[in-house]
């Protein structure tokens, strides 16, 4: 079974791996697309991010939907060769944070393709996964591709939760890579009534304007055009911070009007913020990390037609080609989302 | 001017009355269209509702849109002939309530065709009417119809607002009159990802199927298909209670999950609950009334196109025919929102 | 081993019952307190409550305390000798609401002294209990009968976080029975501005004023002194209604502000309630129903003086004056909290 | 009528002035007490903070007392010699702000001793202040020292309603200046479980401990001891941060469990804090500001014996001694909340 594994930075292989044992309550699943997604990048440019840094070999990829090949034992809710949107979250249900169930917090979290513990958690983007069932959601009448993209849409929808309420909102979104741009999506379907995004790549930007984004500012170009939104007290009552470097957090909270909210996905690393305005103004900066019960919710959301995802995969490539999806998604002026078909 | 006047049950008069004078900070519309709401209804059938009664001959009316003929001194940022739809809603801006920013619970409310206090509020079925441009929203884009499905529509994205969030969650909407259907637009746009709606008669179902609902129950003809959402401990995140009767709350309530909240716009009268179920289940019933800065909202989403109130208008008559109007609102086998043209 | 035992309706015995076995993650605790609620009353008095009905010999008692005399295998964070509080809560951490958290809501639950499941679950009122060392909290520096007390002051703690927020409110609370006069105690301590209590018995309603209500109604003997409440729109921010009976509830949602909260402990039957005031006044009820965590919190604030209910123990009674302690506990005139030492 | 005037840095003035006009709705106030606030001190000490400096001479303070000595025309609820505390923020009620009763925030604000807007609006360290009606809190029983305590009093009782609840909550405290000490006796009477408490001073970590910290930290003395609350990921629920400093702020979200919020009262400049652990955390970081309601309710709560400021005036000054009192207010290892009498 062929798997897509990085060694260190640039040094992207593919390699044949052994297929894993299927156990009770698993499933087989022929995996068949992955998303790459800024994780997975990091790995690749720079050997990991922050302080976490790769030691060893690790099979990369979290955002994977496939076919079911095979049942576990006492598997009844899932068929043979149903597409399903596989979570990449696997909390251990037993920690002080998963007992109040805070699963995103999960003290063992074993969350696909990371560096962060050691050994590492080994991730999907191979040929045959065996998943838990209760990992899987039927994604019948979904392609491939959407269904993995269920995990980045997760991660939006419960960015939106974090904002109390988006219905009538002004809604600014600084950062539009793929999650910046499902943020629009979802504010959209969430009924914000203006949203406004931000990036520095036009080619970005006119995605966003095509997926809901009522105007768009390229702020390498046009930086003061953020001006406007900042005078008197600010302008938008809510920030989604996708970008994760300081001119967009900053220039966001200029942005806000008193009482606003930063919902802040962006990882960064430390920012300097200014206090005495966010003191002032009132504002509120929350934290959002990945998601839990939204990946169904994601799934449900795009059978339904209501949030669709298929113009942000701006490219599929064969596994083979996997090294040049890499390169691809790291270009932010012809890609978003890219997939690599397995 | 010609106005639609009622005097008592059934007593339904187009009368002349003299145009109001035009002050300062104020516009004269040229009425366009005016919607028929339950309240208007209730006085023409039955002279009244609970305690409050008809006392005095009253205009009728106060979902209305119009196009602007004169503008008083002061106003300029509304442009004769332009298209605007009118907030009947008028908060004293001064008791205890106003200062607290809790405009819905003035205590000198006057809201347009209103019998509550004495002397009544007149209402705004009227070929010309006097407002203060506040209460004006610029509807360009919009048909006057639209337009006059502001205030039901505001009146509805206060009641999502009450819900604390709708995204992702699972609605049960009773009553499929104008404001339950509202209420289903409301949730799909808001991000509802499950709604089913109940009603009496099968043609206003069939029109909640046609505007996002996903599923309908005749519940005279099948009340016995709740009983599945009942189960274990049942099934919805949240009822929008449109009906105010008894069965409606009741067997709503039956069909809520544990934590799900019950938000009531319905008027009704006293109803019995299940106050054991109610606490062991620590559901929540939250009172909606009314609206206040949702009215610029929903002329935005409307204009955005976010939210299409058309297919809810069944029928729009001429003012001369405004008593035949007032018996097709009353069928609800035959209509949904009925409109006067002015 | 002695335990306190209802067969019927007024057919209370003290039985002997084997001691239960020790096993893995549990304790042996010598019982020391054990105070009587509600729903012992019911069962003795009544038979039951509701559709609930005593089918089979039930052990009673629920509110419980006592010295751990030996340690089963693992238990290392309690010891021989410490004082507990034990919580009669034990969710079954498996079932769809154990999943996310909402305990209380647990379809498996075994609540100690509860005839809602067939079998009934077994209660606490026993000299020697074996418990989960997880449903144990150490009591050190308590009495035996405050620590007896955290179940209840855990109820009250729960319904305080059900309403949103205390600090500087104006509080209304119906019923002062133990769980009336623990909700002033907890109103007190977590800020609230003023407390006005109401019940029938000039005993209880003493007790309230010696312990925090700042003023008290007999309803009974002065019902229009509500009337200056309910004048305006209203004058309490937030209602802990702990009767149970519609006059309490009816006449304190006519007390209510506007947007004003009502938490329901008391757990009644059908009720019939103003929907329309519910509604044009927007007001919240929200049913509060036992506890979680809360409980850790209630021994907390007992052992750091935050919280002080040993004036609510009026009697406690010997084991073998059990069924004059249920009769004295029938009797508001006379008592509050009465409970047995084992 | 004499009155404390800043002219410069360190140059500080007894001047005289003219009694103010008295208008309708307002009354004369002779003045009783006056507290020096930190803002008092930057410009005593720095001629202003920040972007806001003195540019013309300024009379200081905003925490006064006094008693009525005349009321003006139409003032009816407050009698000749009556105790008031006199709130020092004057919104004007007609802004977009007022208009939504974000008074805090509105764009005309008059708040006394205050050199942001120009020319400076002049402050209430005075013999004889006029006042409107409205801004006066009749403050019998309580003495003038604790009703001039109602203005920061009110600080922190608004900041831990930004806290959405504190009942059972772990609570740290970063800087135990006036401010500090205040939230730790508002946290304390909110019904948090635990307070620990933070500064560089011994003398104000003893205060703290005398008015409600469970435990103190000097972390000039033993930083390290923050360390333990930092393991896993994190201890305390809440953080009320009133040092403004960066390691106190970025310390705290180091000791914050996953969920944990930051209410920021200290101004403070720009700070470099950590996103990724806001963001991984899941944590929330609120603005607050002043205060607006919470004035009237600082005075009830002293009123009815449920705050005990006494405690944390530790000194007070003649008025012809003021520059000592302004230099004992800097002297944090000898002085919390310093007055003046006049």
């Amino acid at each position: 079974m062929k798997s897509i594994v990085i060694h260190s930075a640039k040094d992207l292989r593919i390699e044949d791996r052994p297929v894993q044992e299927l156990g009770a309550g698993q499933v087989e699943i022929s995996v068949a697309a992955g998303g790459i997604c800024g994780s997975d990048l990091h790995y690749y440019l720079d050997g990991g991010f922050g302080d976490v840094r790769l030691q060893e070999p690790m099979i990369l990829g979290h955002e994977v939907s496939g076919y079911i090949t095979r049942l576990g034992e006492g598997v009844t809710n899932l068929g043979i060769g149903q597409l399903v949107a596989v979570s990449p979250s696997r909390p251990c249900h037993d920690c002080t944070y998963c007992r109040e169930a805070k699963y995103i917090q999960c003290l063992n979290m074993k969350f696909y393709g990371s560096a962060f513990p050691f050994p590492h958690t080994q991730g999907a983007f191979r040929e045959v996964l065996v998943a838990d069932a209760t990992q899987c959601t039927a994604a019948d009448r979904l392609t491939a591709g959407e269904a993995a993209m269920a995990e980045p849409l997760a991660v939006c929808l419960h960015a939106a939760r974090r904002a109390s309420g988006l219905l009538g909102k002004r809604v600014l979104v600084t950062g539009c890579g793929p999650i910046g741009l499902l943020c629009i999506l979802v504010a959209r379907r969430s009924g914000a009534a203006e949203i406004v995004a931000t990036d520095l790549s036009d080619f970005t930007l006119r995605v966003a304007r095509q997926n809901g984004a009522d105007g768009t500012i390229n702020v390498s170009r046009t930086p003061d055009r953020m001006d406007a939104y900042a005078a008197g007290k600010g302008y938008f009552d809510l920030l989604f911070e996708c970008a994760g470097v300081p001119q967009a957090l900053v220039g966001g909270i200029a942005a806000l009007r008193p009482g606003g909210i930063v919902v802040q996905l962006g990882l960064g690393g430390d920012i300097r913020i200014p206090v005495q305005t966010m003191t002032a103004k009132e504002l509120e900066l929350r934290g959002s990390f990945r998601f839990h019960e939204e990946f169904v919710t994601a799934v449900e959301l795009m059978q339904k037609g209501l949030v669709d995802v298929k113009p942000l995969i701006t490219q599929t490539v064969e596994l083979g080609d996997a090294e040049s999806g890499f390169q691809l998604a790291s270009d932010r002026n012809q890609s978003v989302k890219v997939q690599i078909a397995f």
